[in-house]
């Protein structure tokens, strides 16, 4: 009797899994403790419905990959058995090596380490404890294997990954407006000379999923309220990592606990760090902040709470930047108001910027495969200005200070 | 006791309509016409899900703008009862003028006249029926109301027709990346200076809107299958009217018959014309082909097969111009395999050009009010030079001939 | 190069139809004229979405068809290419037979004839064009194939046949209650002793499916007005027929006037019968009937003009008989009005009743599969009481009258 | 310039506030922690999509509120602008006293303390803080107004908090049978006598909402595996609460550490009690149980694991009751294999049993409104021994073990 799995979905109705090690993997704990990372970070805090996990996306983005296996498969495009799991292995595991909140924290806990680094250390575990089945994944998900498409299958500007976030961000933040056509992308994919390419007759259809995109970033991932939240987040932990090295008892779990007393960075990431780095999660950041929100340093309460309570700072973003006049003097009214000393004043007032470039040919192109053979990049077709327009990089700047001070 | 009358809607759940003068209107046997006139006219060749009528989109088109006139009004702009029920009938009205096929044989029925001058006429009929409740309607309708915005609501780039119709032809057509977000837009809608601005927040819902347009003209309105088919059915009216004119009888319904013997344009579209006409709807022109197929004239049976049985040409689109060689290699080949004079050629192969204009400034502009209180076209806005490429005008070639000649 | 033809279903999202022999079918005009008859007959006068197609509603079929062989292959139930084929086609077939208006005329046009024989005939006919490629579908469909379940997926109570209608006419109708989960049951398809059975996990999606069925039912199959609106059709076609074998000359097309004229029932269906059958569509029914709003025959005319202009009857429908007396009350009056004899006045006064089973274990079981392998009616199920209670007919009665009247 | 607040909502689109008043409350820390609790306890474990919270549901229950009182207002039901206000806020708060876990720990943490006490005490602060402008809203929460109808939209069978989390929950956990049509449901409510009455064409939406709600409690409220992690989430607490009156130190937050150590109970359920309990939720237990992971307390570390880890036990559910026999030698084998005594036994082996009364007449029966003016329950409407059945009791029951011992 086969052990075939079902998860309800509220994208995609079902999603079947039927092979057992990819259950086995499903099931171990590197991989349930995906259940306990947010999605989009703390968007959740400005769209009350983005409370979906890493672990329900890395689920759909198996389903997109089976679907784009059997689009190919349908085109005489040759998968064998082994790279099916493999391609579904490795579109699972992509992100298993997302720390707490994911992007928002990535290289708070750690310094300078991508978490696709991470995920490949976790694989590589997983692969001694699965005796050597996960070596193809690793091989296609390192881009060291042959067949190029399959890498792009992973990881372009057409991924399962990118289609599947997309589609479930815009789903459970409620912003419809960022809803992709996942499944009538995937239906126009084919492969060439070993590479991804779109049929001509999707051209518009990916015009569309970059104007999606280009939207879910600055109405989303780049929202002024969220990226407030998450500058915030950031300087709670630099705050509890000054405060560790200067002796105090955070009372944190033993984890966040290392973290908060040890810089990480490549050089020292070994699996010692893994284990402990596999216990983080979401929940030992917010009940960590809950507890300092009563915190004696007046900084790191401060912040606390406005994460807790959301009492978010004020920000303002524009395209121009800001004059220093202009934060000088909010810093100046802020610095008198809090009574605070210079080193102090940079985690209430600070400013930054945020860029997006909806498409970027010489990065990731995407491929058009016309009626008559030929092959060029989207951004090269007649018809789309607009896609050229969209390779400009858009920068936007942002400062947070304390409400009510002006 | 009030008379509620409620309409399901497959795409906003309920349609209420609560006035009884409107709801007269719906029962007159005027409106009812449009129940049989195809929203896209022979689109559902192509797209089998097409089949919605006028109607559901006129209905469809009330219910945003009930939506416009809350959310207006909760931005304190001031509309009155009477302004409110006068906008509803306008919009409501707005496409009754449309004869069988909506616009495909809008040229083909009259010459010359467009939809909107018929709408008009049907209203001032109407209107003497109801005793001039429909004056402040027909005000509006024809920009002659002193207060602008409610023209627009009417007749701009982002009035209540443009939003449904986007909405509900990429629903019914499964064409899901034309979807628009029409509830958000409608939010974002406010009146400065008696104008329709959009706010800020508002601009990357416009550009997205902007984009699912091109999509859905390139992808449905101008697909190439469905413009040959309506060229089709143009060319048939076309035979069909040149037999009647050389006294065949083509045994048609009485209102066909005299669109077809009478060349009607503004000038003697009086209101014997318009009764008559209201008598035309899809089902006169489509059993008038069936019995076609069987007409002994070959052009006439031979084009009336085609849509009947959906044997249609071969089309071919492209950017560029065919070269006139071309295009007479084609011709001369059809003309030996049929054998045909050169006048019945024209009918069997043909060629024509489609132009689609995104975005165009200068006739409708999108003005977006800023937080500052600024006004500007949206094309104006520094980030959005996509919306400057959209406003270049895209044409394109194609040409048609039958099948399994080359 | 494979022939892949993708049909955009707003439901599914994508139908893709691989196969060639499938794909020549489609193309067939028979199977085209599908395209001209409304799925649910003249319920589009009550609910204004529902104007989807017979054409439609196969192909959707075919798509689920397609789900429910791969869900049990995936169990395990082997089923060769061949048969998949066949299931494909007699899905796809099984409707083909509708006349005009699908149930609403199926006693009108011939005399109990019911549209499965018809269907079958039309099999039969393009078995021969098909060269005995459909032989295996004819005899799945026959019941004849010794794979008792094959014939299950086509017709009983969960076949995919009720699973696309229901589905589809709720979608289309707006009336969102109506909708299944066709997905999940399908997933829940399992074949024991070659009878199609449903695991256990699945018994209250089951129950939902039959309170699902029963709803649509009472609201939109059996929905008084529309109820009211297809007895109208029956009698004009009546009347129609009266008036033509008293010699009268309606005008219609000749197909129509074929049937008008003959009385056909099984003994003399015979292929120049099936032939003219094949012209017939909601075309030739509409545009006669446009034409009889003016016939100079009262009972035509009026009955005529309430279809076209929506001037539908009074209904009233109840659980309860009608007294005669008050039935007799009721034709006093309108015969007075309208100057009536007994004849006519039967066409403007009538009643009927209507029944709804919405679970008949008798008919049509459905048989639910436990985990102990042991299998039992669903109505058995210890838990489900109100199966039982589903298994009730319910009979309502109804009359129609003229409006006004009283 | 009014301040108007937009949240997103994937069910609804956007939920407006435009009530400073309840803007407020919104904004309250109080109300920001149901941020912090799940709305469906751990059935995200069985549903990957269910992490939506309290806060979002509460928001939901607002936004149909103000559906119904527009609803009720066109029908003429006179509802003032304090009493709009009034009923918004009940419902927004009516699960504000809901603690961790929502219903999975509701009488853990406390004992024989209903949520909805909890809720009402937290009114009554607010009400101080908010200088006594939420009396009407604890008047009406607490069904003291005169008004009955109002209570009735708070707390009965057809509740807005009802139809919000049953279309909720079935949304986010992708049990898309459970969806429900809480808007067409809403569009039939009407006043008769100050009850709340369904007009009687609404029947058949409210047996299907009937009808959905056990499906919803059968396979996802009661769902085994959602029933066995919740068992041991309440195990997991009783063990920590007796291994603190032990003296242990379990290392949890300061509000949690609180409840583990005193027994509270309405008698002592003070305001000092409820300032701590506002402080707990999900990320207190969850944080504490994966501390107790590594806990030298075997039982605690083993159930702990079972939750973070997802390593549930076997369950079988059935209708029957077990016998002793059965489940005693279950106990035998796992007290062997663990080396267990009685007391630790009984948290790694038991039973229980679950119900479900679908439709209860006597304790909240649904009215329907005839249209002859008649008010009957439900149940007693002819057609409907389906509700009737629904009417009865189904009793399951449980037993829970660890997985391989048998």
């Amino acid at each position: 009797m086969k052990k075939i799995k079902i998860f309800n979905d509220p994208i995609y109705g079902f999603i079947t899994v039927e092979n057992s090690l990819i259950f086995d993997i499903i099931e171990h704990p590197y991989f349930q403790r995906l259940r306990r990372i947010s999605q989009m970070g703390l968007s959740y805090l400005v769209y009350p419905g983005a409370n979906h996990t890493r672990f329900h996306h890395a689920l759909g983005c198996g389903f997109l990959m089976k679907k784009a296996i059997d689009t190919l498969r349908m085109k005489d495009v040759n998968i064998s058995e082994e790279e099916e799991e493999a391609l579904y292995i490795a579109i699972l595991l992509h992100d298993i090596g997302h720390g707490p909140f994911s992007h928002a924290l990535e290289h708070s806990i750690v310094e300078r380490v991508h978490h696709e680094e991470i995920s490949l250390h976790f694989m590589q575990l997983l692969n001694q404890e699965f005796e050597g089945k996960l070596s193809l994944a690793i091989q296609i998900f390192k881009g060291e294997y042959h067949r190029e498409f399959m890498y792009q299958l992973i990881s372009s500007q057409l991924d399962m990954d990118r289609l599947d976030y997309l589609k479930r961000d815009s789903f459970y933040s409620g912003v419809a407006e960022g809803n992709i056509n996942a499944e009538r992308l995937i239906t126009m994919l084919n492969v060439v000379n070993d590479n991804l390419v779109i049929e001509d007759k999707g051209i518009y259809s990916v015009e569309k999923f970059i104007v999606a995109r280009r939207l879910m970033y600055w109405q989303v991932y780049l929202h002024k309220t969220g990226l407030a939240a998450e500058s915030i987040l950031v300087k709670i932990l630099k705050r509890a990592k000054e405060l560790t090295k200067k002796g105090k008892d955070l009372k944190v779990s033993n984890a966040l606990q290392y973290f908060l007393a040890t810089n990480i960075s490549k050089d020292n990431f070994d699996n010692t760090v893994l284990e402990l780095f596999s216990k983080l999660d979401d929940f030992d950041i917010i009940s960590a902040i809950k507890l300092w929100c009563e915190h004696e340093d007046f900084i790191l309460s401060y912040l606390s709470n406005s994460i807790i309570n959301r009492k978010l700072p004020k920000v303002v973003m524009q395209i121009e930047e800001f004059s220093s006049t202009y934060f000088e003097e909010i810093q100046q009214k802020v610095k008198i108001k809090y009574e605070l000393n210079d080193d102090e004043l940079a985690y209430m007032v600070f400013k930054g910027k945020v860029r997006n470039q909806a498409y970027c040919k010489e990065r990731e192109q995407i491929n058009i495969l016309y009626k008559n053979g030929k092959i060029a990049d989207i951004s090269d077709a007649s018809d789309n200005l607009s896609i050229q327009a969209l390779s400009k990089t858009v920068t936007k700047h942002f400062i947070c200070y304390p409400k009510n001070i002006l």
